[in-house]
Order: C-alpha cells, then structure tokens, then sequence
C-alpha cells in the first residue's frame, strides 16, 4: 500500500473492507453453545465475536501479534512544554532497541514481535504555534512509513509512539477535531506541573487559533507530528489486510481520531486497549464511541496499555476455540 | 496445616504474617528507577509492590501460579433458586477434569496449574431456610480440604468455585455480614428471571430470620456451604505461607469475607481479580474496600476472573525485574 496524494487516501477509504457479518454471527452462535452461561464471559464474548467478524472466520486465532512504535520530535518543545529535553525521543528508542522498556517487558508477557520505528528524530516538525508543523507531502511520507511497517501476515497490530511533547500536540488534534477549551483536553503528559499544563494550554490555543476548522487530514498536517501520521498509515494498511488494531492511550487514540473524522466508521476494526489516566482520554474515547478494555491508571504510551489487552484478546480466544460445547461435555 | 477446632483457627489468625515493609519498599524505589515517568504504569506498579511485600522480596517472580476449584451442592435448592438441576455440578466438575471450561483455556492462557476439589458432591448441605446447612465440625473438614489444597510452592493462589445454588448461599452470607435488603445482594446468578431472583430473596429473608447476628465462622456453618469454607481454608494457609491470592468473582469474595469480618486485615494478602456483572459484587467490594483489577462485564465464576488478572499480576512482574533503571539505559 502506498498514497502518493491525499486522493489516493479518499480512494482507500472507499474500498476499506468492513466486518464480515457472517462469520461474526458464526461465532456468537458459537459462544451461546459453548459450556457456561449465555453471555457469562462479558466482553470476552464480545471480543471473540469482533476477531472472527474482522478476520472473516468463525474461528480466529492469534498466531502472530505484531507491535509497532512510531517515534517523532516536535517543534512545539520550543514553547516549554515539556520538562524533558527532546533528546530523551532518542534515548527512549535506543531503551525500546535495547529491550530495557516496559513495551519490551509488556510484549514478551503478551506474545507480540515489537518493531520500532524512529522517524526523522534529527528533524523535528515545525512548532505549530507559528505556522504547519508539515507539509502535505510530508505528512504522506509519514503515513506511507506507517503503513508499509505493518506485517500483512499478523493476526493483530498494537500501535503505540514514542515523542516528547506529543500529548501537546494530540490535545490540540483532538481540541481541533471535537471542540472543547484547551484545558478540556491539557494533562500533565510525562509529568508537566502547573506551569506546564498552563503553557501547554497557551500552544493549544495559539495552534487553534492559526490551524483551526480545516478537514481532518490537513489538521493532522498543521498539528503533526510524524508518529501520528504513521499511526494513521498503519491503520489504513491494517485495514486493508483485515487486521484488527489495538490502539494505547491518549496519544495514540487522538492521532487515529483523525481517521474517525475523515470517515465513520474508519475506526470499527480498531479496539482501544486502555483508558489512560491522561485526563483527555476519556472524553476522546467517549467522542468515538469506544469503550476500553484496561483501566489500570496507566499512563505511560509505548502501546504498554493496548500490548497488556494483547492478553486479554488472546483469553477470549482461548475460551472460543477451546472449550467444550454443551453437546460435548454432555451438559444438562 | 490442620484445624481441629474453632480455637485452632483464632490462634492462626492471630499468628498469621504480615506485608514485608521493608521489601515493599524496596520494590517501590525500583520502580521509581525504571525507565518510565514515576507512578506511569499505575496499577502495574502497585502490583508488584504488593508482590515484594507479600513474597518478602524486592524481586518476586511467579515461578508457579496455582487455581483451585471448589465445588460443594447446596440443599437450599430445594426452594427453587437455580434454573439448573444440582447435577450439573457433577456434569461441570468433569468437565473442569476433561479441560472443556473456561477455566481450562484461561488456565492455559495465564500459565496456571489448575486443581480441581470437588467436596461431597452426593451429599448436599442442609437447607438454611430450615436449619443450620452444615455443623462446625463439616465446616471444619471443608476449610481442612481447603487448606490441604494449597501448593507451599506456589508464588500466587487463585481461588473459584462451582456450585448449583451457591449465590443465594453468598447473597445470604453477605447480607448477614454486612446488613442490607435480599434484594441489595441477590442477582440472577448463572440465569435467574424475576421470579427465580424472587425466589432466591424468599430463600436468604429466611435464612436470615433463622441465622442472622451470629460470629463470623458460625454464619458460615450455618449458610454453608462447603466449596465456601475450602475457599477460607485455602485463603488461611496461603496466608500462612505468604503466598498472595486471586479472588475471583461474588461467590468466592462473598465466602472470603468471612474472614474479614471474623479480623480485620485477614484478606490483606488477597487481589480481587475483576468485578463481576452480579450486582452484588461491587456492593461488596466496597464493603471489603477492594479495587478488582479487570471489569469484563464477566459473571461465570469458577475462577474465571481471577485467573484472567493472573496474566495483568505477570505482566507487571515481567515490567518490574525486566526493565532497564535510569542508570543503566542512560536517559537524561
């Protein structure tokens, strides 16, 4: 998969598959026949029914989970937004590389094959306070990095990023996309005080007031950063190839938002791993309608939240295609 | 360990082990080192806190993870609380043995060694709306079938049941232990409609009349029944060994309360696994001021839940001893 041009994106849109009914019915007459109450297992039920619906089999499994994390810089770090300097994108990378990160920890535990892919660190994007943080043709080149780093052979995609000062930049993606005042969408990030929460509200608004009320993807351009681009390439392409996606926190949620807005419904092959303690989160994933998996206080992005519900998806499959039905046990 | 009398088991009480400060706190200036902003794995981090303080090591592992079932029949069936015949208890017991449950496949999802104890399954406990459902002395037994379940080697206990009936037996214990109306504490268990949840309210009003106002342990002989005192049982000689618990769903928190409110702090080694969707679970859980760890809208028991969060309890420890420190990944 490759766009050359935001054309080539509508077109993919249009062609994206859906879920495929039949088979999710399949496997919800199979749960209701399986040795335990109708409906006992909750959302591992549910989760079962959606695998098999966007894996277009009754019966799904997990054979390969694959995890990727996109990494990027971001101009806005020049308006004080973030306590760490910009260096700690690349020391957090080498860490992921070196598996010394909770990600690393998070999908041995959980079975995924990480990949990380650092984009562009020694050029950040524009700081967004006083002009686009990319160019169009940047901003596909970015989308394209993302699709073309997902596996067309994986079962599921957990997307996760890396990128000091980027919850700046997804509050004012989500700000842009759903309205709101900037502290309804401003948290402490990594760890911002006060005075870092008030001056990450300032590059929200000053970014407002010069990107706001354009389509999605040219908000995404404007805000940026590179990560987020990639998190929406390798949504499409995971789309496209009928693998379900597990989306992290508020980061990662905010910049697959922008696909949510282009077009409802570009999001239904997505799960949300976890609700974040970044405040945000839970407004945005009210906006699309998704309900987690996790809620666990974490807050930490990596994709740590949607690799721990990599566990859970794995459970419920478990339970599908290995319990005895009624008829086999000889159940009453 | 062995109870021979009610004496026996305050003596346990009053000698059994406490959280290892010193080592929880070790733990916790770990996971201020890792590679992470302080406090951004939440509930990751409080889990392995609590593992060192309970394992008695800054460094605990889960070499071994350890799920009972108990299983006991109820003769307060004979008023009509279940849909399903007591032979179903028998018919899942084999089911459990064949590996057809969810149990089974969550076992094997979470990496944990699965035992089965069913307990006079051909010998139902008396009915409680009409006298005591067992003496001290059958009590006594099934806590000792407990107890002697518990591998000394296990690093993490995770405790379920199955039992027609039992929910009216928790519903009743409950509501003696901690007031409330039948229908506070009554839910539709594995299929009641508003009739049978009527029936089951009949069931634990007259219960109460007959057995309300007693100690602790002597609510529990007198509800029953025995997969209810093996889970004490179990829960003591985990206690005893410092081996931390999973309980699962309102059957098997229902009968651990017994201990909370027999001493205050008997269940401090215990995680509540997830909040079940019978109602009178959350209700409980604040009684016992218990957080769950998952909320799958779940409500099959059997340890479902419990052995579902063994695989959160696991990733935790694998952030907490895997991750790189500060120092050693060299980040600002």
């Amino acid at each position: 998969m490759r766009l050359h041009a935001l054309a080539d994106l509508a077109a993919l849109i249009q062609t994206s598959p859906g879920i495929d009914a039949a088979s999710a019915a399949q496997a919800a007459v199979r749960q209701d026949s399986l040795t335990k109450p109708p409906g006992s297992l909750g959302r591992l039920e549910e989760l079962a029914i959606f695998m098999a619906g966007w894996r277009a089999t009754p019966r799904p499994v997990i054979k390969k989970a694959q995890a990727l994390i996109f990494a990027g810089n971001h101009g806005v770090c020049a308006q004080g937004v973030n306590p760490y300097p910009q260096d700690v994108t690349q020391q957090m990378v080498l860490n992921f590389q070196r598996g010394g990160a909770a990600i690393n920890q998070l999908c041995i535990a959980s079975g995924a094959d990480l990949r990380v892919v650092p984009i562009m660190l020694d050029t950040p994007t524009a700081d967004f306070t006083t002009g686009p943080a990319m160019t169009s043709e940047e901003m596909l080149s970015a989308m394209n990095i993302g699709a073309s780093a997902v596996d067309g052979n994986a079962d599921v995609l957990i997307l996760g990023e890396m990128g000091i000062g980027n919850s700046t930049v997804a509050s004012a993606l989500v700000a842009a996309f759903f309205g709101g005042a900037p502290p309804d969408w401003v948290g402490p990030g990594t760890g911002s005080d006060a005075a870092g929460i008030a001056r990450k509200c300032a590059a929200v608004s000053k970014g407002l007031a010069l990107h706001g009320g354009r389509p999605a993807l040219e908000t995404l351009s404007r805000f940026g950063g590179r990560e987020q681009a990639a998190i929406c390439g390798s949504i499409l392409a995971a789309r496209a190839s009928r693998i379900p996606v597990i989306l992290d926190g508020f980061i990662c949620t905010a910049a697959a938002s922008t696909l949510h807005v282009a077009h409802t419904g570009l999001l239904d092959h997505c799960l949300v791993g976890h609700v974040s303690a970044e405040p945000g989160h839970r407004r945005l994933l009210k906006e699309l309608g998704k309900r987690p998996i996790l809620e666990l206080d974490m807050r930490l992005g990596e994709g740590s939240g949607a690799a721990l519900a990599l566990g859970i998806l794995r459970a419920a499959l478990h339970c599908h295609n290995g319990m005895a039905t009624f008829a086999e046990a000889g159940i009453s």
